[in-house]
Parts: C-alpha cells; sequence; structure tokens
C-alpha cells in the first residue's frame, strides 16, 4: 500500500553543527535501511528545495507513522502524507 | 530528468456524456502509449480525488509540456509540475 | 485502518431537481450500506455547512477509493483524505 | 455535544528536556482522565504529523474551552475547533 | 451558547429576478423571526461585501445547525461558524 | 460606528514569567475600562484558541488605532480589523 | 475618515454587450460624481489587472457601505475595505 | 524599466470554436508586434500549464497597463505583475 | 509613475530598546525628507496594525528600490509592492 | 533548458555582521561565475523586497539543484523552482 510523503526540512539555524552533522549522518543509514527493507521504494529531491517527495511502501498506517516519526530529522521536518490507490490506466496493473 | 506532476481533473457536470466518454477513452489510450514508451514511469490515483500524481521522465522541459499539452483532457486539468534531482541518500544512485 | 475524510457538497444550482432528488436519496443508501458494514463508522454534519466529516475503517488505500469513488455524489464533492493512526495517549489501545 | 478539534503541537526546539518530558507526560495523564469521563471520546494521531484529531463530547462552549485551555500542552499547540452537528444519514440516529 | 458565524451570499447572476427577489424577502423575514425569538442576537454588513457577521445563541450544535440550514439563501452562501466562551475579560461576566 | 476586531495573542515563550503576568494584568484593566467606557461592547474567547473577536464602538478610525494600539498586549498580537454597518434585516434598526 | 479599497471587477464572460456597456457607463458616471463630492480622493488602476485601489474619505461605516453598494458595478465585484488611520510619520498632520 | 509578467489564460469550455480561434490568432500576432517593438523581450510557457512568463520593457506603468490591458485574450486571463529592479551582482549593469 | 507600497513592521522582541528607538526615529525623518521631497506622496496607517500603506511617485522602478531598501526599518518589515496606472474613471486626468 | 528561480533571502537578524558579510561577498563572487558561464543568464531584484527573479539555463535538473545548493546564502533563502518551456509565440524561436 502506497503513500505519497513531502518532507521539508527545517533545522534551526543555530543547530550545533556537530550535534546537526550526526543527526543528518543518523538520518542517511535509517533512510537507506528503510530502502533496502523495501520500506521506502522511490526517494528524490525537489530541485532547489531543502525538501524530498518519497513513496513509502507499507502494510499499515500505524507502520507509515512509526517509520515517518522514527526520522532522526522528524522533530524538524514539515511532513505531509498522500495516501494514493492504484490507477486505473497503471498498464502495470 | 525526472518531473513530479498533479493533475486534478475538472471537467464540466454540462459536458456531453458522449463527448466525456471519448475524451476519456482517448486519455487512456494516450497514458498507456507514454507509459510504454518509458515517459511515464509512475502514475498513482490520489484516494478520494478525480487526481493523480505522475513521475514523468524526459530529456527537456520543452519534450515534458509537448506530453502534458497532448493529453486529451489537458483543458480540463489543473497541472502542477515540480522538477526532481537525484537524492544523495538514494541508494540506488 | 482509519481514515479522516471531510466532504464538501458542491451541487451545481441548476441541476434537474429530480436528478438531484435522486442522486441524492441513493447517496443515503449507500451511506447506511456502508455504515451497516463497519466501513464508515462515523459520520458528522460540520455545522452550517453542506459537508461532513467521517471516518473510513478499510484494509487498503484501493478498498477506500472504491468506496469514496462509488459515491453517488462523488463528482460533486470536494473531498481531502487524512490517513489516521493510533495515538499513544488512546486509552483504549 | 460533539466538537472536532485539530491539534499541531509546535513544542520549541530550545526546550529545556527535562520540563519537555514532564508537560508531556502531564498531557498523557491530562488525556487518559477527560478520555474516561467521556470527554474525549476520539484521539488519533494524523500520519507523519505531531499533530492529532480528536472528537470532544462536552455539554456547552464554556466548558469546551475549559478542557482545552487545561492541557498543558496548550501554549505549545495550534488548535483548531470545529462544531459538529448529528447528520441525516447517521444511521444510529 | 453563542457561536459567531459569517455568511457571504453568492447569488448565480443568471437567477430570475422573481426567484431571486421571493428567496431574499422570504430571508428577511426568518431572520427578523430568529431575532425576535432571541436565537440571532446580533446581525452586521461587512463593509463593500454581500455578507454578515452574525452572533447565534443556541442550545445546541444541533439547533445551530438546524436554523442555519434553514435559511432561504443557505445554498446561495459560504457560512463558516466558529464557537465562542466567555472571556475572562468580560466585565459583565 | 461599529468595527470588528479579531485578537490573536502570541507572547514569546521566552518572555520573563514576571513581565508576561504584568502585561496580561494590565491588559485585563485596559479592556475593563473600555468595557465600561462603552468603546468596547462585546469581547468573546474563541473556543480553543488564546484569541478573541471583539466589537468596538468608536466615532473615528483614529480612534479605534488609538484605543488598540494602546493596548498592553498590542506588540504581542496579530490583530484584524473589520469595519461593520448596520444591516438592513437587523430588527432594532 | 480614509477608507482603502480594493476593488476587482468579475463580470461573466456571457453577459449581454448592451447590458455590459450600460452598467459600465453608469460606472463611470456613478464614480465622477463621487469624486467632485470629495467622497472618492483617489482612485488607480492595478497595472495588469481589471482592478482598481481607491481611497474614499466618509463620515461613517454606514455612509461607505451605501455609496459602494450602490456602484452599479457592485454586484459583478469582489470588494475589500481596509481602514486607515493618520499615520504619526506623515507631515501633513 | 522591467517587469516580470505571469498570465494565466482561462478560456470558457463553452466558447465558441470559431471566435475562440480567432482571438488566439490576434494574440500570436499582437505578441510577435510587441516583441519585436522590444517593448515584450522574453516570453516563456510555463511547463504543464496554459500560462506564460513573460519580461516587459516599458517607459511607464501607463504604457504597461495598456500593452497588457489591449491583448486579445486580456478578459480570459489572470494576470499578475512584479516590478523589476537591477540586482547589485549582475554582471552585465 | 505611482507605486503602491503595504509594509508590515515586524521588529524582534528580543531588539535592543536604545538601538530600537534609534531605528524607529531615523525612519521618521527619512520618510519626512522623502515627503517633503515629493516621492511619498500618501502614508496611511492601517487600523490595529503596525504597517502602512503608501504611495510612491517615483521615475523608475531602481529608484523606488534605491528609495524603499534605504529605509532604516528595512530589514525588519514585510513589503509588498504593486504598480498603479491611470484610471480611465479619474476625474483629475 | 531555462528555470525560472525566485529567491527570498531570509537572513536570521541575529547572525554575525562578519559572518554575514562573508556570506554576503561569497554569494557576490558565485553569482558571478555562474553568469558568466552562461548558466545564469538574468538576474534581477524584486522591488522593494530582499528577493530576486531568476532565469537558469542547466543542461538537467541534477545541475540546476546542484548550482542552487551550492550557493553561500542556500540555507538563508526560500527557494521555488518553476520548469520553462519555448512558447510558441516567440519569435526568436
Amino acid at each position: 500500500m502506497l503513500f505519497h510523503v513531502r518532507m521539508d526540512v527545517r533545522i534551526p539555524h543555530d543547530m550545533d553543527p556537530g550535534v546537526r552533522a550526526d543527526i543528518v549522518a543518523r538520518e542517511k543509514v535509517y533512510a537507506a535501511d528503510l530502502q533496502r527493507a523495501g520500506k521506502w521504494p522511490h526517494l528524490w529531491r525537489i530541485v532547489g528545495e531543502y525538501s524530498n517527495i518519497s513513496i513509502f511502501d507499507v502494510d499499515s498506517t500505524d507502520e507509515l507513522h512509526a517509520l515517518i516519526s522514527g526520522l532522526p530529522l522528524f522533530s524538524f521536518m514539515d511532513i505531509k502524507v498522500t495516501p494514493l490507490a492504484t490507477h486505473p490506466s497503471d498498464i502495470n496493473v
């Protein structure tokens, strides 16, 4: 079951650089793990913004919230989730 | 080169049913052709809305505009294009 | 799995009264059937508006889109779906 | 008498962690008390956001404001209240 | 129990003048009846707009929706209801 | 001459509690004085928000700005003024 | 007492050209009369839009609403009124 | 003196096809004339929309409004003008 | 050539009072100079807000930007410029 | 391939003046380099705002994101990218 997720990163300018680097590094590992597990099949950068558009593939809304709220950057992002369904014109369905 | 496209269909309520059916049928064929050609790799329905979120893969912005403006439903949709770039945390890159 | 759905009804003023009455009557039957089936556990009117706030309980996003797009009034409503998860402070969980 | 309440939590990033933990813990107790008293019959997490959608059941608008403004997190939330009425298609009415 | 109601009138330009005059006349009578009954204690015109700001005094949200949806102009207005509570600095309380 | 005023209080979280208490206390006295003088005939709390909706009765826009900008909380509020006129359906006119 | 008024003209495309010409001609006369009477001291076109920004000088909000609602184009405009006060840095005051 | 202009075309769906073709053809000629005269130095299509972003080079705001309001499609476009100034980092200045 | 300018002052609450008083005093002098020079013919306070609506009379957009960006409060204001043209119903033209 | 980019600069008021001056100086050099390389053919100031409207000419969206995210002010700007295509009425095409 697919969900479209837009994440806009808003890290405070006065965050300690070491703390920031650590969070960003952990975010990268976390994202890689979810991609390998098949939970985060698509991840794109929005051109010109510190933002991404992602597609998540999960079994339930509870699972999706657990995955997103576990992101190391979760407290520093504006996040908007849009549920997706199969499109009748999708030739792969 | 990928672009994120959201399309919201707004067909007037008083459109002739035969005309409408014809446009929708041609839209389906057109979308299938572009998918087979690899130009429209993802197409999802937004749950609860007569809208879709799509990913287009094109060589130029001119090509993208030509593809979108050629949609049989083009005059009856609100469309918003967002350019995408490779995300540094994408494990497939 | 719960989803929050807001529906704003926008029936054109020039719709034939008989057609309108028929659609509204079928909408009522459809809503009753989904409630009895346990798919539409909550349905409230927003005070002062021809709108409702609903909670749907479904197994998938595809099922949810099928239920909503099957509403007789579907073409005459603005609809917005918000996915819900269990809240950690909910004492019933 | 039911009211729909959306709460978006906005805790400042520089709040003392101990203070924050204390407020969040008191919020949880407060929410549980109101649920047990039948005043807060529904409480859901919005997927991907530090937000909830709630249904309150109160005797008056004064009571509702007293309950909401008594929330330990009240100063750190954007809150929007929408009054609800019985829907004519609700089969339980 | 007080509610703040904003009503913006949107009568279609092509409505039959006789039908329009009849609806507006019935609206005036209806509004006068509710004022005399104490249900609609304040009614003001917003300067420069075909809109009003009103205060309703009702016993329940169901009563409020019944009163508003009974307005002859109901189908031709955008309406927004905001629940009010006693203000602690109000010297009359 | 009546004006509708909405005030949303935005006191910074890091304001000194003593300074804050002093400003809020002076605001209460100021509001009471204006109510007694007949300049601020209505004052309501918006349910669930640290906001009010007020009706001011003044002789001029200059007087209104002087009254509002004299509020001890003026620097800590978002304020929106809407001019009101007599409504033709008001039975008291 | 000055008020800032923005008017956006929205004449339906299918209005009879003769009716339209008549309304626009009467609007011009009406505007000239109010300017000569000193009630409408400033009137500017917003570049690129069928809109104007105006300053009205009136004795009361009731007078202002009467003047604006008497505009022949009143039913075909979106209008927004903003009350003005003397600015402390205005050297003419 | 440069101005940034965004134009969104909104031709009614029920316009007579011959009338529409005539207006669009005249628009093209008009745009070509202004480009040759150096008044409209840049004209781009927004990808996926029936819209353009243009740069106009004029001697006054009156001239700009005359040019824009003379567009054959003027009545069928939403237009937004933004004044531009020389940028201090522009190497051509 | 006239331009409509709205300025909303947003001075940070924690600015040093002496610094603030100095900036505001210099702003007043600067505004008086421009008024005397005929560059800033109108300046009004928006009732209830720390904002003004101004009319500037300049020879070019570069001059306008130089005048506005030279305001001592420039870094502490949200500013929106709208170009104006002569209105055909203005009796003084 | 052209892209329209709007950049709104939001430098925190409490940034160290030396740090700020350094970033702004490096931004100027960076912008000059890109202009000389033909990547940033147009750069205009929006009158009255600390903002610019730019046209970038790049070979891919990845290149565009690399150029924009390399701006020394990138972390202190709100940026919005709009893809452009050739306009059929452009006489230079």
